[in-house]
């Protein structure tokens, strides 16, 4: 047989996926599934984008030009200037999901002697991006003590060695649900200039930001039009993850260059979700209120259950929607696949992302896990109860390393 | 300014779509562009297909699964075994267009050392794919003289060296539109396994074969199940380039578990494109047999007018809907940007994909174009004439290197 690549074989594995095939083997054995290791929403898509998509006449679906439909293009950009935001046209590029916008950003940006620092834990696809750019993430721990706060500005100033060529954060953050401040963000910029490398910032959950009044993006920050790069998707916002519709937002006119070229091989992003992500720009800000306020009720019933479970460490999120939480287990690969494969409760059980596969860093974040609240209240108590049952029968239980919960 | 990666600067640029900016351009000064740059046709997609779309209930626009929607593959597969192909369900897997099945592929078996012989002219994103997997294409030149046919089996052999892992070929061929026999792909089978290598079989355009009765698919060659992987699409064959819905077909299941890796990163290939696509499967026959006596009658014009023109050296392609042309100038990007920037006839234009694009090696078909034949008769004619009128005034016209038409 012939041989496949060696980086194959040592490739990083999706911890949001890589469990599909014994959640397909607790469905085929009838159990009902809830589903808290993805981030696809329950919340129903906008209609009317989905109307629009109906009501277009498209006798022949072509391909769309390279950056985009330049409609879409152009409201992105008003709908940005209306905000106040400082952007061009040429300052908006349409991507394959936010996944392609960082793929395209590496190839871009950083070659394979470079390194790109990113707080840990991390969003876990960050490593399998990097990995296929043959880049490296130098990752910067950050604590649940601390409701996985920024790592210092000191710190990241100590991480910059001659081969790091940018610095990535995800605000709100995924799976921390950490959100960060104007403050943080502006000695991270200074921080970017002084060394001259560049500020990816994936704002996909900006939407999403429950306790402080507004979210700041970095493209606000003045004097970093050539470092900064966000990367944004309606994904999230508008419950519309199967759209495939990401972009890239950034002034730097080489870096759009660049990103042309590799985006040119891959043709277009898909035209169908391009005329309805279009037709996302209309949809009415109470749309986003609603979602904002049913999110707030499903993160205080997670909260509220996690907190009352024993030996269980976590902290009320900021933003996004995820916990990132401690569990009184060894082991959270097994504890999730053992949840799927050898536990039921009332004939239900849940799907949860293990934590280590969300650290670059070898043996960090073992007895975490990642906990999505997309689901209603009532699935997500049903949710709970599950997981309160599995501990109180799971072989391998430990005692909690950390007692208190973290107050934020 | 932070520096970008020393590999976008040394990228490849798409010869498809790098002209584009002087397409604006024409277009901006009023001239009627005909692009014959680009595979995109202007064949009516099946309406049925886009009703699906309309008729599907979405109230949640969800990710696909990381394979594709599962019915989708079920029902394409299903096809397949209609038309006797011994596949399994697992021996399919959908992508972002075939685009995206090649990058997948080469990142699952390709390493960095690594080659992978492709015959040129070739289609040119594959050196575009080929540099973003860090891998190196080895091209075996094919000729102009004998309609760019395959190179003999010796010259593949004598190519091998321990670094190569796979061959790869576009069979009908993007951009030649030759069409490889069942006996030349039996040969090359057999030097695979010989060698214990891949065989990557590009057939996109597998339902455009004009002068044979059937085509014959790398998936037919028995004892090859390891060995071959196919790419498809439904771009060419239902006019469907904007759905961006690709596949790959093979019976290696450690290419395709590999393959899975990397595809879990970018989630899933576009949601209402595989709901259009799965819906494309039952377009009846008719339609496909009507498309190809369009293209039939294309080909006839575009060759017909070509041959017609003094200097012009050409072939009649048996497959695909490109000819690749050697015109009597000395290069072709400056002809085509002149074409566009310069150059009109009656208020039109034409846009043109530059030859040596399509070439690995350097200095290679600077005197030659890829002409699609994707608009209808008239435009066709129309296109022609423009070419035609170009040839006489352009001011750096050659006369031609080969005088002969060939007949293949």
């Amino acid at each position: 047989m012939p041989k496949l690549s060696k980086r194959s074989g040592m490739a990083y594995e999706s911890p949001i996926r890589k469990l599909a095939p014994s959640a397909n083997l607790a469905e085929a054995q009838g159990k009902k599934v809830f589903y808290l290791n993805i981030g696809q929403p329950d919340i129903l898509t906008p209609a009317s984008a989905i109307q629009a998509v109906r009501d277009a006449d498209i006798p022949i679906l072509k391909y769309a030009p390279a950056k985009g439909i330049t409609s879409f293009r152009k409201k992105l950009l008003k709908q940005y200037r209306d905000r106040g935001f400082q952007l061009d046209l040429e300052d908006i590029f349409i991507t394959n999901g936010a996944s392609e916008a960082l793929q395209l950003l590496m190839m871009a940006c950083l070659d394979s002697v470079d390194n790109i620092l990113v707080p840990e834990p991390m969003y876990a696809n960050y490593i399998g991006f990097s990995e296929m750019a043959n880049a490296t993430i130098k990752p910067l721990t950050c604590h649940i003590e601390n409701g996985f706060d920024l790592p210092s500005i000191e710190a990241f100033d100590a991480a910059v060695d001659e081969h790091t060529k940018a610095i990535l954060i995800c605000n709100p953050n995924n799976p921390t649900g950490a959100v960060y401040t104007k403050e943080k963000l502006t000695e991270l910029g200074h921080l970017c200039k002084k060394h001259d490398i560049f500020l990816f910032v994936d704002e996909v959950y900006s939407a999403f930001c429950y306790d402080d009044e507004t979210f700041f993006s970095a493209l606000q920050l003045e004097g970093l039009e050539d470092h900064v790069a966000v990367i944004d998707s309606v994904s999230k916002r508008f419950s519309a993850c199967g759209a495939r519709i990401g972009y890239i937002l950034c002034q730097n006119p080489k870096v759009m260059e660049a990103i042309n070229k590799y985006a040119q091989f891959r043709l277009s992003a898909p035209t169908m979700g391009q005329i309805f992500a279009e037709a996302l720009i209309d949809v009415k800000d109470q749309y986003l209120v609603d979602v904002k306020d049913e999110y707030i009720k499903r993160r205080a019933v997670l909260y509220s259950r996690l907190s009352a479970m024993e030996d269980i460490v976590c902290y009320q999120p900021s933003g996004a929607f995820y916990v990132f939480a401690q569990l009184p287990i060894e082991n959270a690969d097994h504890f999730c696949q053992w949840l799927l494969e050898d536990f039921e409760y009332k004939g239900m059980t849940i799907m949860l992302a293990p934590g280590s596969g969300f650290y670059a860093s070898s043996g960090v974040g073992q007895d975490q896990v990642r906990i999505a609240y997309v689901l209603n209240e009532q699935d997500l108590e049903q949710a709970m109860d599950c997981l309160e049952a599995a501990l109180k029968v799971y072989p391998y239980r430990t005692k909690a390393r950390t007692r208190e919960i973290i107050e934020v």
